[in-house]
């Protein structure tokens, strides 16, 4: 016996045949003796009409009413998939954020898990009974409701996984696990069984949009064991004993044979800046992205690099493509606050990430990388490392070349199947 | 100043044009330098969305989800009603039932109020800030949320004004207020400026209906000033200073000059049973009338009267036409339990009532009912009276002739419209 969270996000709960879906999957684990909670999204659409009902009625909204109403997605669908349970015989009630409860900060909209008050869910789970959880929502010291965010409901479940110390924390989702890269660029991308929270995080954050970056890292802060699955497998499938069909994120010593790149990432849309000559001061990088971080621009890469005359520093940086307007403008602004020659921009650029725990003890990872992309003609822009990765920027238009000759150069081509 | 409660339901926070206007109405009163708590409930065609969702998920639902769901409704309007106040600079926050928090009884679909703890309500009206308040929904004893049943909003307003002691409770309707009779069967019908509680409750439970009975009752218990008015008016109307347009429901002395008849109620589709000859012994009636009430079959009036022979007894009862069937079969099982000669059944009948508390007083009522009635050659079937009003049961065929004699018999006409 078990201790389960399942997780299912809104458009396995988006109409009642799909919540009869997940409430056979609830089943199939009651059934095998496990005791589970399950954390669910509002059914898909709901809350797009919900936020949009708010934005209709005011632009500038309070956020702690905004929470009030697009919350109720949420108790919606717990209270159909109770139901749900209940019809097939599966004892179930559903549980809120503020009944659990589940204790939040303030920032309505975007807020943080504080605490989780379990005893009533774990009382319910030792009866046998199933909990409905709905995701994404708490209550604040106030007394107010509040969420998470979008995607907030990944967090939940990881978060309810952690206070009831469950054995296994499964995300069903609408790809059946973590692939080596994207499968859609390189057919013969492969399903990963395993891949660490580091991995994973690198991964997500890079552009493989499975899980929430936030639910992962919860998940290596609490030791949660998480697993990717698909809810469009068919609830009585045979799936093996362990119930690992996806892939499982773990810690690194769960994973027997680790591989020396677990993947290739690849971010499509980057713009770079850079800054050439700017006057080499303590305290200049702080002037720059200070300002940046107030425009609520999202730097991902920085390179700073001496220039030639040894005197200044050339400074590079890469946003989203649609937020270098933005960048721009910020960056004319520091003009008189922070001397430097020049501002390049270039806005159709892919960063490119090569990804695996193993490559700390392994050298020649990134030349490995560099060789292989010299060979294609591709030039490199930018690099930038960490202990569990190396990216480069390169034109867009070489992006997919790019990934697939890594994909294959790494060893991580499916060899079963034709191409 | 005054402290106020509004009431608006579905129809009239329809759409956020809707909500728009209600939140203008409120306004209007907070600008006046009134305390205002406004009671809502879900958008029109949202409970019957939420409703339908549980029954597609399983017929015989659990009634404590079937609560989580539907109250989602009220949870969303409350919201937007706050966010559409805050645009028109109104300051103003939500409160759900469990918030407030309004204890219930624990029978779901269906609950009581038990009490209101209103500390949170008033010390927010105090601060000169807006409540809204999501109607129709409170909390069990066990944390559970409950609904008060099919129009329990104005219940919940009539409540909420108890608790905090309000001045007045306005329920805006699609009416302008309480009518001497129905105006689309009698066009000179006349608005009533003031009704007893009493009356109101005649001619709520006869077809009027304005408001629900409960609500009423609750109303004369705690001595709440109620008052039924148009949301369709415009919010920025010049008003009469004391607030009053539509019609009061108080107390009956402060009704200065009371009318003998305040109106004329009719239910049109009545079905008249029968049984002629019942052995006349104690315990007959509940015999009779117990196995009606548990299946539920609503049974209006009852008459009994000797019959011919003296030792035998006849029972009419009505009951609304589609639970004919119903009451018919419970009847049949009655055999063997009950004797009886016949059974009489007459599916297609009205019920015209005159309603007054003036009649109390006054000698004579029912006698000009009964003459008026057969100068019109209208037969009448069964005679029930109370206190305060005159019930016959005629042929359905005869209803809108006889409203149209006794409305003009009894001085209710308005004489500025031509006929």
């Amino acid at each position: 016996m078990a201790r389960l969270v399942m997780k299912f996000g809104g458009t396995s709960v988006g109409d009642i045949e799909r919540i009869r879906n997940v409430a056979a999957h609830v089943k199939r684990e009651v059934d095998a003796g496990h005791q589970v909670a399950v954390v669910v999204s509002a059914m898909s659409g709901e809350t797009n009409r919900l936020v949009g009902l708010t934005r209709d009625v005011s632009p500038l909204h309070d956020a702690r009413e905004y929470d009030v109403v697009v919350s109720a997605g949420e108790q919606i669908s717990v209270g159909l998939l109770a139901l749900a349970l209940q019809d097939v015989g599966v004892a179930a009630r559903s549980w809120l954020g503020w009944q659990i409860k589940v204790e939040t900060s303030d920032v309505h909209g975007a807020a943080r898990i504080l605490d989780i008050h379990a005893d009533g869910l774990e009382a319910q789970l030792e009866e046998g009974r199933v909990a409905v959880i709905a995701g994404f929502q708490g209550i604040s010291s106030a007394g107010r409701i509040t969420t998470l965010g979008r995607g907030g409901s990944d967090t939940s479940a990881v978060a309810i996984a952690a206070a009831l110390k469950a054995d296994r924390c499964d995300i069903y989702t609408d790809v059946d696990g973590v692939y080596t890269t994207d499968p859609r660029v390189v057919s013969q991308a492969t399903k990963l069984a395993r891949i660490s929270y580091e991995e994973m995080l690198e991964m997500a954050s890079l552009g493989a949009k499975v899980l929430q970056t936030r639910s992962v890292e919860l998940a290596m802060a609490h030791n949660v064991r998480l697993q990717v699955r698909s809810s469009f497998d068919a609830a009585d499938s045979a799936f093996p004993e362990d119930g690992i069909v996806g892939t499982l994120i773990c810690n690194e010593d769960e994973i027997m044979e680790q591989e020396i790149v677990s993947g290739i990432a690849y971010a499509p849309n980057e713009a770079k800046v850079t800054l050439l000559q700017v006057a080499d001061k303590p305290g200049v990088a702080a002037e720059i992205f200070g300002p940046l971080a107030d425009a609520a621009v999202n730097v991902d890469m920085i390179v700073q690099n001496m220039s030639a005359d040894g005197k200044t520093t050339d400074v590079t940086f890469t946003v989203s493509s649609d937020e270098l307007e933005r960048a721009l403008a910020v960056i004319e602004g520091l003009k008189g606050k922070v001397e430097f020659a020049n501002l390049q921009a270039v806005p159709e650029m892919a960063k490119i990430s090569v990804v695996g725990v193993g490559m700390r003890s392994h050298a020649g990872v990134a030349q490995k990388m560099f060789k292989e992309l010299a060979e294609k003609g591709i030039n490199i822009h930018v690099i930038s490392t960490s202990e569990i990765k190396v990216s480069v920027l390169i034109d867009s238009d070489y992006a997919e070349l790019a990934v697939r000759a890594l994909h294959a150069a790494y060893g991580l081509d499916d060899e079963t199947i034709d191409t």
